[in-house]
Order: C-alpha cells, then structure tokens, then sequence
C-alpha cells in the first residue's frame, strides 16, 4: 500500500510544506513511508506544456504524473486562497491521466487557512472532484483555521488540531 | 459600465474561445462593447512568475490583471474539466489583486461540458469563491451540456441554449 | 419595496429568532419595515399536508406561501444544523409556489452556529437553491460562529458581526 | 452488516420508493437482505414533535430513529427538489441520535430528476452533510436525470442506469 503526500500550493517555503512534513512523520510512526510531492516542485510552465494536447508529454511533469498513477492512498494538503484551493492544485490534477489515476482508490484531505474558516469550502469542492473521479474521501476532514497562530516554525501547537491529524491518519490506514 | 468575457480555459482554440466570440456578439447587439480575455494567452510560467512574492511583478500578466481590476462586470464561459473548473481559471483569480478586483461587482457565468452535466458543480464552486470576494454573481447560470453536439463550428445549435443565452444577458444588463 | 425576514428553524424561542428582531431593527433604523416569518409558526403538519398533492391547499400555510410570493427582498437567518441549513427550512421552500415565489428577486444569507464554520456549507448550499430557483443572492454572508459566545440575552456582543450585518444591510437595500 | 435504503422523499407512491425497491433487489441479488425506510411513513408532525426538546421523544419516530442508529451501512434515493434535496429529507436526518448514528459507517447515494441534473447538486449537499456528521460516502453516486422517460412502472428502461447502479452495488458491499 503505497501512500503520498501531496503539498497543495507551488507557494516556495509554504505552511503547506511544514504540516506535509508533519503528516509524514504521522504516518511514520505507524511504519508507512509516504513520500512528498510540493507543487512548487512542478515545472513553472506545465499549465501548457503538460496539459490538454500536450497532456503526458512533458518529461519533467510525467515524474509526478507516474507517481500519482502509482500510489493507492492519498493525502492532500490544502490552504484556502480565495475562498477555495489553489488553482495550481486543480492545474495539477488536470494533467494527470485519466480516467486511470483516481478510481478506487482513498484520499484524506486537510484544510487550513490564515483566516477563521480552515478551507470549509475549498474541501467541500475537492471532494466533489475526487469523487467525479472516482476517489472515495474519508469523511474527518481537518479544518485548521487561523493556521500561523497555532503553529510554531516547525510544529503545530494547537491540542484540537494535533489530535484531529492523529484520528485522521488512523481512519485513512483502516479506509 | 465596462464589461469582460473570460474565456475560463487556456486550452488552444477551445470550444470556450468560440463561445466567448458568441457572447461578445449578443453584448454588442445590445450596443455594449465588451473585451475577450482568453486565458491561453497569459503567460505560460504565470503560476510560479505572477503569484504569491510574485504577485503584480510579471509585466505580461499585470496586463489582464489590470484589465480585471478596472471592469465592473464580467461573464465567465467555464468549461467542465475533471468534474469542476479549469485549475488555470482559478490560478487565474488567485494572481489577481486582492481585495480590490471584485469586491460589489457582478458576473454572469456559463458551464459547458462534453458530457451530461453541463458543468453544474464548477459552476456552484466558481459562486462559492466570487461571493468569498465579494462579487454578486448573477442567478442564471446556463449549463450548456454535450455542448459538441449542440454546436457547428461558430454557431450554437440549440434553441434552449441560446434562448438561455439571451436571457442571461439580458438579466445581466440590468443586475 | 417589500421586505421578509426568514427565522430559519422551527426551534422554539431559538437563537435565530432573536437575530431576526435585530435584523427587523437595522432595517427599520434605515426605514424600511420588514415582517418575520418565523418558521416555528407553521404548521406541525405541513411537511404531508401542504406539500404535493397538497401543495396550496392547506390555508394556514397559505398564509405564510402568499406572504412570500409577494414579497421582493428576504433574509434568511440561517443556523447550522448538522452541518447544512435546517431541514425544515428546506421543507418550507419546497411548500411554496414554484416557479412563481423568487424569479429575479434578490435575497441576504445570515449563518450562525454554535460551533466555529458559521453555517458556511449551509450558506453554500441554499445559495444553491436559490439560484436554481431564480434569486439573485448578496455575495456578502456574514457566518456568526459561536454564536452563543458572541450575544447577550438580546444582543450581539460582537463588534465585528454587528459591522458586518451592518454592512449587509447597507449591501441589500442597494441590490 | 446491516444495511438500510432510505426513500428520501415523503410523497406518497413516489418513483424514489419504487427505484427504493430496485435497489432491495440488487442487493438480495447479492444475498444481502435490506429494510426500506420510506419518509411517506414517518409522522407527519414529526418536524415538531421529534426535534430539538422533542428529540426522542417521539415512540412513532423513534422506531425508524433506532434503526438508523443500529444500521451499518445505508442507500439514500435522493430526487432532486428546488435543486438539492428534499427538505424532509434534511429533516429526518436532524431528528437523529446525533452524534452517535452515523461515525465511521458508510454509504451510498442515488439522484434522481426530472430534469436533465440528476440531483447533482443534492449528492454534493449531502455528501458534506453526511461528511460532516462523520460517515463515509461512496464516490460513485449515479444521476438518473429524466428519470420519467427512464423508466416504466416498475423497472429502469436504460442501460447506463442499471449498469451504474449494478457497479455501486458492488462496490458499496466492498466499501
């Protein structure tokens, strides 16, 4: 069973990033390697290069586009822009291969966000899609709000919010 | 009053670019002058070069930018892409100046899709994220469903379509 | 220009119910007089006796239908109940004469809970409804969480909430 | 493993109890025995007397709010009122032990219209309200739209609508 932890912005040095981090050590301490992909890895151009008619043609994107082909379990990180996801996290999900990439398979997402409402909308939205997809999307769905006063640099600091990510990661190994 | 069109994809030469030519026709014929901003011509690294640190520093992008602050009412043509909107429409919003692009402005939006559902969800995403920025976005909201089969080339092939179409400009006039 | 305010749950002596009496008076401190429909008043029955076959024919729902078929601005005050709108709020609007009740007519969304969303998915859910049905929804919606923390017997206690119900109001007379 | 379908409307002799019955005997297809709740038969003042302070209090309500409770895993018909789903629907659902009927069970949804929707919307709504009340929701979830000229009066006249519901049958007994 192979997992992947998917970082949801292509911001440098991203809040995002940080809890990646931390949710790979969650899974670690359970004895599951899940490996990281930041969209600010992505090349900076794969909105033409990788999508549409030149969906699975650019080499540098097909790295991630094969992983996430592979992978069987999935975890999203997700920061509200505007209300919703980062359009970069739909970009990306455009250029993976379909229908084959999602169907059947089990994702987790987790929501934060500078502001009060911890990414409410912007999982609703997602689930929506991974489910057109055919991805089944555990229903503990983490809402971390005002995320930057409950963190340190490298840590969360925040009892609700650790405990929440505890049950989230045992729900998505039992999924 | 200054309106534009968003063409929601940057998809070369897309069913969403003709769509847009169409509704410029139907503004005009009311005497109203509106621009086309077809996403396929902003610039392809515009996720990594216009956002985030980046934001209002890529001279090619601030020229849509700018455009977007100034109008004061819009129609989006959203094509339905893996159950939702174009990731790049929403990149697209996110490189966009915050807070003052949309705040008590209008928009009409338009859901087109291949297959039956004539991007019914994008579209209820795309009204989450506009009232989040503030922008009235107006009740009727066509959903042009199997829209390859119900157009030629450049012209719409169903009456219900473009009755809808008629409809909603004309609701959006006086929104 | 006629006015309703929608108590949104049938909930005795509820916390919605109060919000609605202030809605009435910031209405009334712009002149504009507003009755409250209180949903608590509806018939206990009316889910099977003014719904269907039977929709119009139960004269103490009539009153209540008549009431919102003719007027032209609503706000609906809307408390989060499992983590949606109430379910007898939607029974309501499913009781009215369709499609007559809200074409073009222009409505407010309050959300409030005791928890920390402020009825958000509610509020994304009936704009919805409501734009299927026709109505032009405020894009701004002012999601009151931890209700119960933020007002007094009869007042809120809240600097920011009361700005933006403010606001809102000054928003709707304008819409 | 118990499994519950709710009819998720209470009109009498409605196509969601007869599509409610379809779905009985594909599971008893499958050797899996399931009980029907059809919301025609719960009482008609439950709206009143089996919420809020009524909250189990009612012995009529309370034999279908028991089998909720005791239920593994559920199929909801979903017909598409107003855009979403029918407020009786939402009703019941808040007349439930909460929060203790739904955690970590799963199920399956079914949307049905007139129209050309299929109740997408609704199984969007729903998805976050069954969500948010902790259980899982299978991704696949059909929209039988134009479901009138769909079916006859007993059985499905399409081949894509048995065919998907045959594929979600499956997978929920794997879910």
């Amino acid at each position: 069973m192979s997992y992947l932890i998917i970082c949801g912005t292509n911001r440098e040095s991203s809040v995002s990033r940080v809890l990646s981090g931390i949710y790979q050590e969650l899974l670690a301490a359970r004895g599951i390697k899940a490996e990281i992909i930041d969209l600010a890895e992505l090349p900076q151009d794969f909105i033409a290069s990788a999508l549409y008619e030149n969906s699975g043609k650019n080499a540098s994107f097909n790295v991630y586009r094969q992983k996430m082909l592979q992978a069987q379990k999935y975890v999203f990180i997700v920061p509200e822009y505007n209300g919703s996801f980062p359009g970069v996290l739909k970009a990306f999900i455009d250029g993976l291969k379909f229908p084959d990439t999602f169907p059947d398979k089990k994702c987790a997402l987790v929501g934060l966000s500078s502001g009060v409402q911890g990414a409410g909308l912007a999982l609703s939205h997602l689930t929506d899609i991974f489910n057109y997809c055919g991805m089944n999307v555990l229903a503990l769905k983490p809402k971390l709000a005002r995320i930057e006063d409950n963190m340190t640099a490298e840590e969360i600091d925040n009892d609700l919010y650790k405990e929440l990510l505890e049950q989230q990661v045992e729900k998505l190994i039992k999924f």
